[in-house]
């Protein structure tokens, strides 16, 4: 009887005297981020030092430079370039003018859509089809797309709590209206911006061209501009003309940027990435800015707090998400070529709020075993441990089976500046910003710790 | 057996049914706010219409006009004026210079704080003395102060993961630092903003001068300020020049507003609140206009959406609650005098952020009853069902055993603007700010019905 009990009673305090020295560890890497972390400071330098940095742009060559040397002063052990072949899509000069019947040319704001091809800097003009949804799309037979520049004014759903499947749902009239018009011989497409912001901002982000169909230009316009013209369409024709110079140039070489602490135990890897491209307008504060510069930080609390890692901490600055996620392919590429073993991924490129949850794409036995402890994250502000998309640059790992996340950060304001002009540093805020740093780097602790 | 069975799922049947049903409206609670509510366009009116409103100012009687015009158009059955003398603190020009031995006077950003006595207008000039704690001040002798411009230099808790802790550790240097100083016969008082930004804006505040000292001038400088002068007092001596035209005039009568929607089973009460005054600087956005267009917002959403109230549901915008809380204990004074049954007050006055939570100031029991719908909730982002402070307005309710509540919003980004020019309009978020007022009508809901 003596010794059934004493079994349980030595587990128990154990467990316990684990998971006070883990909530010690948690605290002081909590402290010490929230005083001395440099993750805003590192942001400062990539916002405004670098700025903006599209795959193939000399900002991403800048942004390279900098990630390497950021790793090399964080104290990684050991920081090399990944190669990889990007696309290289380049702007230029842009306008849309509409005009209804009897009145003049009235310029709209837009932004092309990234991959777009343009209109060769020539006036495309066409008259304007309003559709709200593809299923009216499909309706409409080749002759009455024939020519028209297709607007697609497929409202953002305002009433989902998680702007994210709001976002999933527009997405496909960003990624698929060319080629859809194209394919019944329209002109051009013009979207309503992914956005949940009542103001006149564009949000561009990347559209697809499928394979064999020509093409067209596509722009997107803000949700104000977006009310109009579909105040407008309602009762007369509208003209718009479209003249856009941007285009896809050839492929790149280009480089993710890897910086690691080397595992003390073994070499199995534990990933901690965000991307260091962005798109070509505003800063990529918030997208992806935060996850770099908070990755980053990881390494570096690691190395100031002395933390004895047993496996690989590998902090991956990917190229190329926004356009073609070509770095995260790379990556892949490489890891089944090397062999190397792979523990977990997690990335954060969800913008720098306050962190309220891990996103889990993993399976449900791993994900029990960062559920057990949701105890020690609680005060800081984590409840939140569901099944949810991870990162676009970790998520070709699934692939080889590794344990994927993502920093799951407070969603409401993401989606009024994603992809515009506003993504800039003072959306950023400092405390928000580094309480995402906190987490990222007690979860890699405790993951290096336990697998 | 078969009736030992029978009973206990009935009763987890009806239960389910109960929970559903009540998932439903919380749904249709947040679709409509998030699509129809007017939270944001009530705080764009509020902010840009009527602006700051301090107690006693022209602004602030504008505000009451404001609110009880709103009250009507939201659809109260009932909207009156509560009669309340409140303080008349008037900032005036205000000006602090620095210089060192051989230097010139240097201008730096200040804010008098609330309530303080100015220097009529007069050049105040003094060594600066400076000490980090109040400690610190306990041991130097009446002789050390005496014609001292004393600096508080007790710096915020940045590592704090709550930042209402590193406030409320920091209070007592703004409300005490002035009379401290005048028992030992200092000139005046200057302190460290409570600011967990790193920038230079001073945040003002009320402070309280005891009865019986001299009342001395107090002001706050921003933390880069504060940084510099600390600097500077480590090397040399440092002469301060404050010149301040601030002041209390005489008492004035001024209104919190009232609307309420009638019980229609009994005349109980149900509190939602906040407060219509704000400081007299930047515009009042998350201090506390937020609120108070939240907690008209559940009265509205309850009207638009038909949902019948069991007990009054009481709408409270306070008056004068940054500078006297008169607002707070006149209602408190009504209520004895009247009986009037209160079954729960909720208060929101942390900022219009995401909500993370209720803050819970009531009897155990009371809080089981509400955790008990935390399921309910957690799909709004609630999962924080904490002890915490409710609100300072509904305080003086607790006398009379009232259960008071107080919405939890994310803390991160409060104290970087709280009292001062910038909390403006552009610092709150619609979603946040929506978010929050759908908690709080879910939560007045759920009492509404089961209390």
């Amino acid at each position: 009887m003596k010794k059934l009990l004493i079994l349980p009673l030595f587990l128990g305090g154990f467990l316990f005297a684990q998971s006070q020295a883990d909530s010690l560890q948690f605290k002081k890497i909590s402290d010490h981020i929230l005083v001395k972390g440099e993750a805003y400071r590192d942001l400062t330098e990539l916002t405004k030092g670098v700025g903006n940095r599209l795959s193939g742009s000399a900002n991403y060559d800048k942004a390279v430079k900098w990630a390497e040397a950021k790793l090399r002063e964080a104290g990684a052990d050991k920081v090399w370039l990944q190669e990889v072949m990007v696309p290289v899509w380049v702007r230029g000069k842009e306008s849309l003018h509409i005009k209804t019947g009897n009145g003049g040319w009235k310029s709209v704001k837009m932004l092309s859509l990234g991959n777009s091809e343009g209109t060769g800097g020539k006036d495309l003009t066409g008259e304007i089809l309003m559709v709200n949804t593809f299923d009216e799309f499909k309706k409409l037979s080749e002759n009455q797309v024939k020519g028209k520049i297709v607007f697609f004014n497929f409202e953002w759903r305002h009433d989902y709590v998680e702007p994210f499947k709001a976002y999933g749902e527009a997405g496909i009239y960003r990624r698929n209206a060319a080629s859809e018009v194209a394919k019944k011989s329209g002109k051009a497409a013009i979207i309503r911006s992914l956005s949940s912001a009542f103001d006149d901002e564009p949000h561009t982000g990347s559209l697809r061209y499928e394979d064999n169909v020509v093409k067209v230009p596509a722009a997107a316009i803000g949700n104000h501009s977006a009310d109009e013209l579909a105040k407008l369409l309602k009762s007369q024709k509208v003209t718009a003309k479209l003249n856009s110079n941007c285009g896809m140039k050839a492929d790149k070489l280009s480089y993710s940027v890897i910086g690691e602490l080397t595992g003390k135990k073994d070499n199995s890897v534990i990933i901690a990435a965000g991307h260091l491209d962005s798109w070509d307008v505003g800063e990529g504060a918030h997208d992806d800015g935060s996850g770099i510069v908070q990755s980053i930080e990881v390494l570096r609390t690691f190395k100031r707090l002395g933390i004895q890692n047993n496996h690989t901490i590998r902090v991956i600055c990917y190229a190329n998400e926004e356009n073609g996620v070509k770095g995260g392919y790379k990556y892949l590429e490489e890891v089944k070529k090397s062999g190397e073993k792979h523990l977990f991924a997690i990335e954060s490129d969800a913008g720098g709020f306050s962190p309220r949850g891990i996103a889990m794409d993993m399976p449900q036995d791993k994900i029990n075993q960062i559920k057990a402890w949701s105890n020690l994250f609680l005060p800081y502000g984590i409840y939140d441990f569901e099944k949810r998309h991870s990162g676009v640059d970790i998520g070709p790992l699934k692939q080889i089976g590794v344990p994927l996340a993502g920093l799951f950060p407070d969603p409401q304001r993401y989606f009024d500046i994603h992809h515009t002009h506003e993504d800039t540093l003072d959306k950023v805020n400092r405390r928000e910003l580094l309480m995402g740093a906190i987490v990222l780097t007690q979860l890699v602790y405790m993951i290096d710790k336990n697998w």
